[in-house]
């Protein structure tokens, strides 16, 4: 790392971005191709620095998950080549009419996707973030500069010099790549006032890291890749065999993940027939339930029929396997194998539900009445609303948007998938025989 | 006004917010029928509120301007009825699908435009932009909360009761018109963190409420109804009639507007022919010229073979009729019949003053070349891009949208003309039969 100022590598950034964004496609995607060459044919020094970071990590004890999220080895930094070549087959977002009209005056009107600028990327352990990211803003013709978290800085500072040195000599401008050094507060409170040079911030990261930015993004405009509180309802009229099959999904297929549900509420109307084998399927996957009052009783009075339980430890007759769920619990994203489970009345309940504590990300109903589906979808306010479907698909690639940045719950610019287009912006271009005004 | 908090008001309008979301066109349109018909038939109320704010404003000492802007009559009145019923007559952008797709998988995904919840609108004295803000944000589906100026605050306050009760008398949920009183900073540091209940603020006003706005709007997001320093730059190849045309339209048609011209540019290849006459039709308009070092040696020397020019008064040969500009006039947005003129070398160096002191708002070249005009809509960083073409035309209404609730210079959601759309967010609703994720 050189000690350049945050300053200096975001105003190089910005005289960048000018170029790149009236750089052609095919040039895009041959800078991104010799990046995803360059990660193969340099994997030695990227592996020697990542042994660096690794032994410090060792060193400071990181945990188990945290240093298997720094790991590299040859398969993964082939898998994050093959990242690469897959943002190369994408279509070019810059340029796209996204609509456009001849106006009554005669004029041509026509909007455009053109790209943002200078995109900020503030990211924690995960190396391959560096590259997926850069990616992603060298194809959309933003200039990039990265934040990574001082574990990974050898990692990164690697990568980052194999990305620009490849990024450049297959034309792209000098500073289409910045990496801002492992600094504290200070340093990302820096990063985040710099209004004159970067567009945007988008953080991906915990909860930490948005409150942090929170507290110094006064001038850039910031798009959180955030978490997700999702919940999956499962109404009266539910097909139970899909119910369950979803339940299990959204839950167990990857827990660590914002897309993952964190609630099951169920229609009182099935919760008789539908708790007690859901409770035993989550239990055989290895997830730990968080139950309400009804939930409790209900599975412990189907367990009591199948196996005695103690009347002294199980309290109104709930099941001492289902620890009771706090408050907390419903606003909780565990990222884990644990699942808030409850009761409600109604569609409109489980509704009300979801607009307390949801987080706006990914929502799902289970039902085969046309009526809750169409008040479900209607009534919850968030980015991605299912019917019969898992939370888990919303994704970048699942939504045939090509790889993603983040998920945002944010309601202005960008809602869902990160993707492409959504780190462009747009320009009115407009065009006349020397019309003026009346 | 009652004593009703500023947290009370947004949460009122948050649970108005819920339902309007689902209210559907006809009702919301009865009800903007409704408001218009009440403004015209209560009109007196209006009036005899006004004629309160004009008494201070008079007693306080307010100019002719804003007491000309704060001022209502029964023809003012009748505009305003007028631009709700143009407001009726718009198509509701809630509910549009944006875009659509069976996904490999068989899930059936739409992105489904839909209201961003409570939009909250900060302005100044006019008393018009009440109702307009109002009638754009109940079209669109969205709450409003209102912030107007204290030298306007009769008119608002029954600006907005008459607007209510007519909205509720329709059927429109109780809260979805709300009014905040003219309480000082602290109030608005109040509305501008009340990140709970409000989804947007935008502020419409000069720089002094923009800088308030930005020192207190830590986590609701804003859209500034901005200022524009507007360019309009006549290339060498340019029809220089034209550009007259354009230049002087773009300059006086109406002044103190944000899409009004604040600088010209002229390529030197047309600076003798083009500057001397553009100068003589500025003068005849009544434009006071700030100009740089050539065009005030092109124009003097030209002025003075018609007419002897003092030797003494005149440094480097320029007419002492131009004022030199000075390093503040290219940043200026005069908002009056003042123009900063220069002299540029190529389309380029155009380019890159206007990447210098623009504000990204309007931008227009005057060029037959192609070249020239393909380099500035591409190399010009701002909402709408012209070719041949009077700034002027930056407008909602102009560009097909409808009304506006102002002009954004901001890049993310909304760029340009916000109108109706521009107050929506989207959700991706996505539909299978029991999909899960492999």
């Amino acid at each position: 790392m050189t000690a350049t100022s945050v300053a200096d590598i975001c105003r190089s950034a910005k005289r960048a971005a000018r170029e790149l964004a009236q750089v052609d496609t095919a040039r895009k995607d041959a800078a991104l191709t010799a990046i995803a060459g360059a990660l193969i044919a340099r994997s030695a020094e990227i592996l020697t620095a990542n042994a660096l970071d690794m032994e410090s990590g060792r060193e400071v004890g990181l945990g188990d998950a945290l240093l298997d999220r720094l790991a590299l080895d040859e398969a993964r930094i082939e898998g994050i080549a093959r990242g690469v070549q897959q943002i190369v087959a994408l279509p070019d977002p810059v340029g796209e009419v996204i609509e456009g009209r001849r106006l009554p005056g005669g004029l041509d009107m026509r909007k455009v996707r053109v790209p943002l600028g200078v995109v900020a990327v503030v990211y924690e352990a995960r190396p391959n973030v560096t590259i997926d990211a850069t990616s992603l803003c060298l194809k959309s013709g933003n200039a990039i500069v990265l934040r990574g978290s001082s574990s990974a800085s050898h990692s990164n500072a690697t990568l980052v010099r194999i990305a620009a040195e490849a990024a450049v000599g297959a034309g792209l401008p000098e500073g289409c790549v910045g990496l801002v050094g492992g600094g504290g507060r200070e340093e990302l409170a820096e990063l985040a006032t710099q209004s004159e040079t970067v567009d945007l911030i988008i953080p991906r990261g915990g909860e930490g890291l948005k409150t942090a930015l929170g507290e110094v993004a006064t001038t850039v405009p910031v798009i959180y890749a955030a978490s997700g509180n999702c919940h999956v309802y499962v109404d009266a009229s539910a097909d139970l065999e899909q119910a369950q099959a979803i339940v299990l999904n959204a839950k167990t297929q990857r827990p660590g993940v914002c897309n993952a549900a964190e609630t099951l509420l169920v229609h009182e109307a099935v919760a008789e027939t539908f708790l007690p084998r859901i409770a035993a399927a989550l239990s055989a996957a290895g997830v730990s339930v968080r139950a309400d009052a009804r939930t409790r009783e209900i599975v412990g009075c189907a367990s009591s029929s199948s196996s005695a339980t103690s009347g002294v430890s199980s309290r109104n007759g709930a099941s001492p396997a289902l620890q009771e769920a706090s408050e907390e619990d419903w606003a909780s994203e565990y990222l884990a194998l644990t699942l808030a489970v409850g009761v409600v009345e109604s569609t409109e309940q489980a509704i009300e539900h979801i607009g307390r504590y949801g987080s706006g990300h990914s929502e799902a109903i289970v039902t085969r009445d046309t009526a809750a589906a169409r008040a479900f979808q209607l009534g919850v306010d968030a980015a991605c609303v299912y019917v019969n479907a898992s939370t888990r698909f919303t994704d970048g690639g699942e939504f045939g948007m090509g790889a993603e940045i983040g998920n945002s719950t944010q309601k202005l610019h960008a809602r869902g998938p990160i993707g492409l287009r959504e780190l462009c912006t747009f320009k009115y271009l407009v065009e006349g025989d020397g019309h003026v005004r009346a």
